[in-house]
């Protein structure tokens, strides 16, 4: 894990790394020492690790929470090479989006080549941040993802027992239920009631899935895109509640 | 509305009233003095204006907002006399609901013969609750109630243009999509995924029956008695976004 830059605002420290060819980015409090939960954000489809929604979520994570958040880049996403297999899978769901038609089959060999490449991506991170002083092996992890950090998210989750407890959401059931069927964390789960690329029903179906003993489906009226601002609060709410902080006496800088 | 006695802990104070043979509860900071929101609370089947749940929420308001809450209770209910119909109507649905048969056409019937008597109840207690110097008749007013609360509370909601945001729940959409399709202000809305009492598909069709362009669905698993407390601290964020208190800097004893 390379670091290669340090910006500072609002005492949110932002840093750019690359591991592996890898681009990506890591929050926490300015000058911050001293071992604090993590939390994962997996950006969305054509969306990249500096997606000002996920600018935002860091930001707020790290100044009411003192959390460490950090994101990287997916295959074809953001700063990586988009490649013609890419090109092409995104292609034929701008078409059937165009036409009309369901996309979840569709969306399912989307996520099913992306996630096998995604999850061990994640894990190779997750090792090296948790190496790092100031965020440390021994506290708890969160994830957070919706759409497509969903489509690759569940997978990761259900492979990845650090992560302690994940916000889900904008995705349907197809080629995920397997996975999501192995979860067993509490999970947030986001739902937008009219969302025109996922089916009420095939949403429905994926919150049912989870195996998880505490786990709260969220709906909203609108469509994909328009998922209300008070969620991005319930989320921050949901990981102080699951993500106990254990010394971050040593916090301030 | 002759209040009969008044007991103060934790700084709320709590005024039990009668209001044309109707025994209710006000709920208000202590001394407090000046116009602020009010909140109304509806009681579930069975139960009454200071269940053990409702006394909790009504507390919680009032410290962390401010608000003045009330509880009336229902005919048949708490302090009032039973009758001969209300009781045949809870027998049938006990019955049913030993024989594991749907309960929602008769719970249809049970809260259609209390809702007319119930509304012009609730619309009274709101005129006297708004013409105390501490409640005041300029400041915004939310409901909450579940399942029986919701059943009595949706034909209320959907006649009182006074109440200006609300949480229901717990209730399917037998006898309640029409009056639900006639509520446009924001609502919250809780369900049980495992609901004993309500079908999945009944509360869903309820939800979607709202109007109202800010609604958010609350779904959780267990059953109908098994709401996490988690959801009382969010009906309180709820209510603390849509209920805005005007000058209340006359609230400090």
């Amino acid at each position: 894990m390379r670091f290669i830059s340090e910006t500072t605002s609002n005492g949110v420290s932002e840093r750019l790394f690359i591991l592996d060819d890898i681009p990506g980015v890591l929050w926490s409090p300015a000058e911050a020492t001293g071992s604090r939960p993590l939390v994962l954000l997996g950006h969305g489809g054509g969306r990249h690790k500096k997606d000002p929604r996920l600018v935002a979520g860091a930001h707020r994570y790290v100044a009411a929470c003192g959390f460490a958040v950090a994101a990287v880049d997916a295959p074809w996403h953001g700063d990586r090479p988009t490649t013609e297999e890419g090109e092409r899978l995104v292609a034929d769901i701008g078409e059937r989006i165009a036409a009309g038609e369901p996309i979840g089959p569709l969306m399912a060999r989307y996520n099913a080549v992306l996630a096998p490449r995604v999850v061990p991506e994640w894990k190779a991170a997750l090792d090296a941040l948790q190496d790092l002083d100031h965020v440390g092996a021994g506290e708890p992890v969160g994830f957070w993802g919706t759409s497509m950090g969903s489509g690759i998210g569940i997978p990761f989750v259900a492979a990845e027992r650090r992560i302690t407890a994940a916000v889900f959401g904008l995705a349907g059931h197809y080629g995920l239920a397997e996975a999501a069927a192995q979860i067993t964390i509490p999970v947030e789960f986001l739902m937008q009631w009219d969302d025109e690329m996922v089916p009420r029903d095939s949403a429905l179906a994926l919150f049912d899935a989870f195996a998880s003993p505490e786990k709260t489906l969220h709906a909203n009226p609108g469509r994909h895109a328009d998922v209300p601002a008070f969620e991005s609060e319930s989320s921050l709410r949901f990981f102080a509640r699951h993500l106990p902080q254990g010394d971050t006496s040593a916090t301030a800088a």
